[in-house]
């Protein structure tokens, strides 16, 4: 995989745009992928992300149970596989075979990075507090990959019953806000 | 202002995509405005959303207080104001008056809405237990509104430093997913 190391720093710069994100995930022998796009970023460095995960999706055991995943981040090419992955559950089918996505080991934790994706954020759960309540859990992310070739990844933005925005043009204005 | 009632089950879809938003508040006869992009949907229906708003913001000490606010959602044609905002804080000026934004009474919070931003959505906090040690708060939008004739808004993704990702395409896949 063509990707390097991507400064912790800079992570919220990947996720405040509020990007379709792919959760993987691997517990007893089995490697799992969600979509989901109830995150937010919470702290700069280290990177905090909080998300929900549905009690009813069949990756919320496997990331209670293991504390770990990895917040995978498709582009738009990716768009049917993404949404193939929503439509099915871990419980019926492996997810990686049937939708042609390529698990690659992880540094610091034991679930999958996704090659295909543009950016992986390998992360623990670090607050579970609100997970009763919410399904809320909060993530610190442990390390971060990027692909160095991709400049203006054209991410995926839900607006519900599988409406995407697709990243348009980027504009610049002069801020002081980081 | 021209703008209508919008279904709560429905607002998951204009934040879940992850637009900037104007956190517009009112404390002790003074109105003021942040824009924030760190913020998730958390619940459909009532619609509980997640945001951070740091101690050292103005709004910080208003939301704590009052414990309501109005989530306003703007588009590309207000970027400058929006950074403006961000540049500027309540301590030191009147940003509605600075930035030549319209404030309009809400109908169940004491914080006005936006009037130049296309959706305007009315909220009480609800859950402060993230506070202390993340500064996130959970609100509960109380009531939506939105202009019925922006039909594809040109929301705001924030990259950080003054970059935006504006709203580009839309595609339509079939998905199972709300």
């Amino acid at each position: 995989m063509a990707k390097r190391s991507f400064p912790l720093s800079k992570v919220y710069a990947l996720l405040e745009p509020g990007p379709v994100v792919l959760l993987s995930t691997a517990h007893k022998g089995r490697s799992n992928v969600m979509p989901l796009s109830w995150h937010t970023m919470m702290e700069f460095e280290p990177p905090l992300v909080g998300c929900i995960v549905s009690g009813r999706d069949f990756s919320f055991v496997a990331l209670k149970a293991t504390r770990q995943c990895v917040l995978n981040i498709p582009t738009v090419e990716l768009a049917a596989k993404v949404v193939g992955c929503g439509n099915t559950s871990g419980r019926d089918v492996d997810k990686f075979k049937t939708f042609g996505l390529t698990p690659v080991p992880a540094e610091s934790v034991g679930a999958p990075l996704i090659a295909e994706c543009y950016a992986n954020l390998e992360c623990r759960v670090v607050d579970t507090r609100l997970v009763n309540r919410y399904n809320f859990f909060v993530l610190e992310v442990l390390k971060a990959w990027i692909d160095p070739g991709c400049k203006d990844p054209r991410t995926l933005h839900h607006r519900g019953r599988g409406v995407f925005i697709v990243a348009g043009e980027t504009i610049k204005l002069p801020s002081k806000m980081k």
